[in-house]
């Protein structure tokens, strides 16, 4: 009994990420998609974003995203879409050649861009969640500074995340169009090409931004599956069964390797999972089809981004067979 | 405006954590505590324990913890209190000369140990929490087989992790001693010398156990702190205040950089937290104390061990100052 894959394993079944890829690059072709690679964070995933999807534009959300990517060879646009207080590091990736946008909602921001050596900003608007994002109503005059200072605005930006969190589609659709009419309002006051927002569960719902930042499309979890039902699941947690007893079984992996902000992982094939603590998740097998130690177990994570920022490898799956490991490459800060 | 660490960061207060490590070795001298090593997954930290607290048996969670724990110099006496059902990595260890006891519950878990090069064990005994560990009653079988197998059974473990989650003390103190009860039923049938079993809540109302497994009371966390009020907090995470609005401020740090199942952190100097959001945590400043954007604030996470697992460093303060940075380096399988 030797195991392929050393458990606890992040497994990626990539005939499903490159169907999920192809299912959002027909509906959202080239630059209507700005993948986010934060869900991923996996420089040979957004490589297949590029590839198949034919994607040239990505958003991240740390510095070291942006850096990693640009070392990828996938530098031709990125939008760091978050606030940054020191962007000397973006700045020296600019310097080497790399195309680096950074959001700003503050003068403090503003004056961190220009002093880091960044040349281009989208002015971030919020627009409903409780985040960062300055007031619509202040985006112009934010803008006419950025400019003052010698930045380029592109755009505006906006996040409608508290829109994920509706399950119901046209309850959905209905706070995105909000959130999108307080991005407008922005915009029109900013000026710019560039009208960035969106997700995985908008991205068909959001008919203002000119850019959708969706990243949980390529690998999904328990959570959007429902919401998103156009992708199918390319993550899964494997591990082994090491304990069996009359009412439950223990597997080796827990709090350690799933980001359980979104409760717990579903298991594959049935069965309720019981407690997850530090290195084990017990669960009840379903009824009739005991398991047994040493048994494979795989279960779908609730959240993908924290789930796989524990991670140091994707175990990659061609065809049902281990195929290659990629590194999670874009962790830290 | 240049920051000394960048955020977010986990931040060690080591006066605070050898002054935990004194308060634990005049309870617990030398060998009466097996340090985990598990919350912190820090070899300095380890050495910590051993120069400061005099302990030289550590416990581990993972193959790779010892691993790490041996390369360190630390292998004297190490126990992987866990199944394990491939234990070559392990039989390599001791054939190098670290001292390796694994738990086995089971005829797989002792195939595993026997087969992979590992010579001594404990037998893990289910306490009452819904995890790994035999039936009581069935402990001295599993000892035959072990030693048929030619293993040294050098005792009984059981973690009484289900009193852990009991707040009030006195109730606590009696989740324990039923738990060890069980254990002391296993123990008459296994026989050794060791008896390992406790944590850090529990560690003072253990009255059976030979050794004590506790690893959070080294850097401790806001859900243990009020049950074990005789450790203080040494880690914080320290964030950086991006972005102001009237209601309340953003911080650049969230679900990748702490472990949530415990709850939220807490804000060090007061405060509520609203939201954690992957890379984000939204809080309303305590009133009449305004933050700026630029500012830096800390928080006490709620689970230290599945928070620190987010982490590849610890930045070590001294007297207040920043004095050293040390590698997370027992993470990962």
């Amino acid at each position: 009994m030797v195991p392929a894959v050393q458990t606890p394993a992040l497994v990626v079944d990539l005939d499903v990420v490159e169907a999920n890829v192809r299912t959002m690059a027909a509906a959202l072709p080239g630059d209507r998609l700005r993948p986010h690679v934060k869900a991923h964070k996996c420089t040979r995933l957004a490589w297949v974003q590029r590839r198949v999807g034919g994607h040239r534009g990505f958003t991240c959300a740390t510095v070291r995203e942006v850096e990693g990517m640009a070392a990828a060879g996938l530098g031709d646009d990125l939008l760091l879409a978050n606030e940054v207080l020191d962007c000397r590091r973006l700045g020296a990736l600019v310097e080497r050649g790399a195309r680096v946008t950074v959001a700003v909602d503050s003068e403090e921001t503003i004056a961190a861009a220009a002093d880091g050596g960044v040349r281009e900003v989208l002015v971030d608007v919020n627009v409903g969640l409780p985040r960062c994002g300055c007031r619509p109503d202040d985006a112009g005059r934010l803008a006419d500074r950025a400019r003052a200072r010698g930045l380029s605005v592109r755009g505006v930006m906006g996040y409608e995340g508290h829109a994920t969190a509706v399950a119901d589609r046209s309850e959905r659709a209905a706070v995105v169009e909000s959130a999108m009419e307080r991005l407008a309002t922005a915009h029109a006051l900013v000026g710019g090409d560039v009208v960035s927002a969106g997700s995985t569960v908008t991205y068909d719902l959001n008919r203002r931004a000119t850019e959708i930042q969706a990243g949980s499309y390529v690998l999904m979890d328990s959570y959007f599956g429902p919401m998103a039902p156009a992708f199918g699941q390319g993550l899964f947690l494997e591990l082994t069964v090491i304990s069996v007893s009359r009412r439950y079984a223990v597997a080796d992996g827990g709090l350690k390797c799933l980001g359980m902000d979104h409760g717990p992982p579903v298991l594959v094939g049935g069965g309720e999972v019981l407690v997850v603590s530090d290195e084990h998740l017990t669960f009840a097998p379903p009824p009739g089809e005991p398991v047994r130690v040493g048994d494979r177990v795989r279960v779908i994570p609730a959240h993908v981004d924290p789930t796989v920022a524990y991670h140091a490898v994707l175990h990659v799956e061609r065809a049902g067979a281990p195929a290659d490991r990629w590194a999670v490459d874009l962790r830290g800060w």
